[in-house]
């Protein structure tokens, strides 16, 4: 059995933003050696995403509105404490903050459009996305 | 450390369903000979999704329903690509698109009321579901 | 390779409450003796979820708030059965019901404010969380 594990740095010029780390991924998953495994891709702050979905840069201003819409920048209870990013939370939540893929004779064994993408909801200072990966 | 991955295919008459698929997953599990590890069943078409609840034809049209208010059909920026089908984008991301499932004992570890459903929003069209089991 | 299985039970006394449980999987994750590995965390009962957030009251408050907007108490399709809890089925949708843990030297690799919760929207009845862990 192997493991892998590493992570991801980020810190994005603009407090909303979607990058896409598959390659990153797949570069990842070439040196763990594994051929037949799973690789966790998760957020380690806790208003930041992963989401799995299109490279298409209308979609992507789509899901943004979206979630501005569902999970709206405004007054929350979480504020009091000093914070202005209660909404990141919920956004967060909404998108869900981890993928788990699947590698298969070496490499990701994703759908022909699947793209995995670090969304970021609070950004403009240093956070990861931990990227573990187990097989043989 | 035993490893096993198959394709479910699916082809649905109806652009929106949901398809309980625990049985085909129990039987790949049995295949598998894992006795002790985790299933991952991952939709790997970006407008599907997975779903783990109940088995209530009342409350699958429930959901289906609170998909199309939550994430509405309507006008997109996507649609300037010639394509109709932002909403199920957005439904995949409200509903995530996969599950992982405990096997213990060589049996799929649910509660007793846990099924798992392919959730389709985009359907008419054949599409896979990846299913890959770790374990020993 | 190791493979550890243990159930959390709950039985909360209000309908909804969100339980931090980091502390009872932290050891877990002891007594398996899993050095590098993941953790699933998942709920077994589709009325409740798994949320990896912030230990901060008006946050937990919020996102409470935030999940009765999007999915409200009311008349469902559900409760032509008898049941009551339809909103409770779609909380745990938004919330998802699981959440995959890595496990790095012998510990829970979480970002310094993950916090792991059981999210309770249909309680005062046992129900059941799953932990099981795959490493070496």
């Amino acid at each position: 059995m192997k493991t892998f594990t590493d992570y991801l740095w980020f810190n994005t010029k603009k407090r909303k933003e979607l990058i896409n780390i598959t390659g990153d991924i797949a570069e990842r998953v070439a040196q763990s050696g594994v051929q037949e495994g799973l690789c966790l891709v998760s957020a380690m702050h806790i208003t930041a995403a992963i989401w799995v979905n299109d490279e298409e840069s209308g979609l992507k201003q789509d899901v943004m509105d979206w979630l501005e819409k569902l999970a709206p920048m405004g007054d929350y209870r979480h504020h009091l404490t000093g914070e202005d990013n209660a909404d990141a939370h919920l956004k967060r939540t909404l998108m869900h903050h981890q993928a788990l893929l699947p590698v298969t004779k070496g490499q990701l064994d994703l759908g022909p459009w699947e793209q995995v993408f670090y969304a970021e909801f609070d950004g403009q200072r240093r956070k990861r996305v931990v990227l573990k990966i187990l097989g043989e």
